[in-house]
């Protein structure tokens, strides 16, 4: 048989079904100035760009209402898309929320829902300008879209890396994951012996830090106030490979990273024992970090290294679309994309 | 017992859930000009109005994959977002599609849904920006987000109709429901008897009004060709009792329209007999027309009356709150939304 096969949507994963979906599209708009494939689209309002970005947050898929507050998963839900923006160095304006809830939803449930929407838009200053709400056939889906605004200098894509730039992260990596798979093992054993109490004390770190991520605005902050603007960025959602090979992809160029310069933190660490999990794949495959990844040219080195919270873990290559991980013991071993999958992962 | 009693969902109703659910929250950004409430909200960007609306499409909700092409419902997905934009009075330039699939669908029916898409980008000029996808538990589920704008004196608010104002309509009302009844009542005879071919011969009209809806842009056209801008405007998406409370209650106002004037097209009058339906009841509360309801000050009585395709329905009153149906044996009856409401209708 020589007949073209068929891909499915499993084998295409969620970035490969995004180029073909979108492939055949035209831009009609001069205003459009980036469309598919960065942390946000950017739209051009002359003296100024506009970002925008939106998210899919679906119940028994990106999250587990057994485990999840609902006020937290309101927060969260904000602020991943308040990071999609952050990531585009643009500041965060206007968000729209959308809700679609079964049957099993009380008023009072959507109430703790929204506050925890009002305390993100309080928190970072945006507001809530429009919405959908629908019955849904099961559970609780939730789409929020959130629009800032860069100066025109300012704004940094994915597609902008220069060879020998430096390549940075903030905060530490693979701790939400630990988070997840804490509750998981928790619900678990719920699971199976109802009389059964959740013992998660000890965990605070890893779980805030899955159940209440926080925007890195203090880095960009930080960044600003010592005159580096980056050359190019992405917040950390899928998990450091997948988005190193996200800026390889979108830069036209490649990557190598340090073992050791990758920041995990002690309590990821101690969980990711009690797991037999390298600390290391948590780090480079966990998702939902919402840590910044970025890159500045060499010259920057002095003024980067003096912003806490912020690491320097590798640099920019010119082997195009090449991500490699340079082990304590000097090997070489090229980077994949692991992060979660919403189409494959079974867990 | 006096203690207060917990509204539930269903209570509320879909706009009074929206206003519990956003009456806390409050303005940070001087762009902000207007947040939940209208079509759309508005973005000032100083010499220009920007307008972003959202909505939810949920299979088992909102459509029926039975018989509905995907290619149309990727139309009709984008269109009625723009159905919003054009109601504000303001130009579509924008929009992000986010879908969550399921493992029922194949590559080639999403690639359908997206040729659909890309047939109203191209009709109406706007690009695709961004999205999301994801896997979902259940079903197909869509949400749109469309961007456009407007010159700040054109925009059209539903909140500036003036007393003795005429109260206008384009089209024709009732078509898009008599075709979801035709389509439904086929596939319960199929259902019932496999055997069975759906006849869909002859109900061409109120079929395509469902399925294929399209945004009035051609009226808006006239009107400004006219030099007519609307005092306010609103989409008819939940029937047109709906539309004129939701003036009525943002114009702070009253509204009488003359059972007489109503337009119902011959196709419509003939399937809702088949119904023994009465006409002018798909026209009052059958939702998805996608026509314009607006109004005019008096003085713009001939040059409306001038543009194919409006019709004058009725006009403002000084009632505040009141949207009488003036009948054929000049009785005049309360008008009260009994659209389509996702979270109570059993269709």
């Amino acid at each position: 048989m020589t007949s073209k096969r068929i891909r499915t949507i499993e084998e295409l994963g969620e970035f490969g079904l995004i180029d073909r979906l979108t492939a055949g599209f035209s831009i009609h708009q001069e205003s459009t100035k980036v469309g598919v494939g960065d942390d946000a689209a950017v739209i051009d309002h002359g003296s100024y760009y506009q970002v925008v970005t939106t998210d899919l947050l679906l119940e028994g898929i990106h999250f587990d209402l057994v485990y999840t507050p609902l006020r937290h998963l309101g927060y969260k839900a904000v602020v991943v898309n308040l990071s999609d923006v952050y990531a585009m160095n643009a500041a965060p304006r206007q968000i729209t929320v959308s809700v679609g809830i079964s049957g099993k939803f009380s008023v009072e449930a959507l109430d703790k829902f929204y506050e925890g929407v009002k305390l993100a838009c309080d928190r970072f200053k945006v507001d809530l300008v429009g919405g959908d709400t629908s019955a849904s056939v099961t559970g609780l889906l939730i789409t929020v879209t959130a629009i800032g605004t860069a100066l025109k200098e300012e704004l940094t894509l994915r597609s902008s890396a220069q060879n020998h730039n430096l390549v940075c992260v903030t905060g530490d990596l693979g701790a939400a994951y630990m988070g997840l798979k804490i509750l998981e093992r928790e619900k678990q054993l719920h699971t199976a012996d109802p009389e059964f109490q959740p013992e998660l004390k000890g965990y605070d770190y890893v779980l805030e830090r899955f159940l209440k991520p926080e925007p890195r605005v203090d880095v960009l902050l930080a960044l600003k106030e010592a005159g580096v603007t980056p050359s190019a960025m992405i917040d950390i959602s899928d998990g450091l490979s997948s988005e190193l090979l996200h800026i390889c992809k979108s830069s036209d160029c490649g990557v190598q990273v340090y073992e050791e310069r990758i920041p995990v933190a002690d309590e990821t660490a101690k969980a990711a024992g009690e797991f037999q999990l390298e600390p290391l794949v948590a780090a480079l495959h966990g998702g939902e970090d919402y840590e910044l990844l970025f890159t500045v040219p060499l010259s920057d080195f002095e003024k980067v290294s003096a912003i806490s919270g912020v690491s320097i873990i590798g640099n920019i290559t010119d082997q195009k679309g090449k991500a490699f991980l340079v082990g304590n013991d000097g090997s070489a071993i090229p980077l994949q994309a692991q992060g979660w999958n919403a189409y494959t992962d079974s867990e």
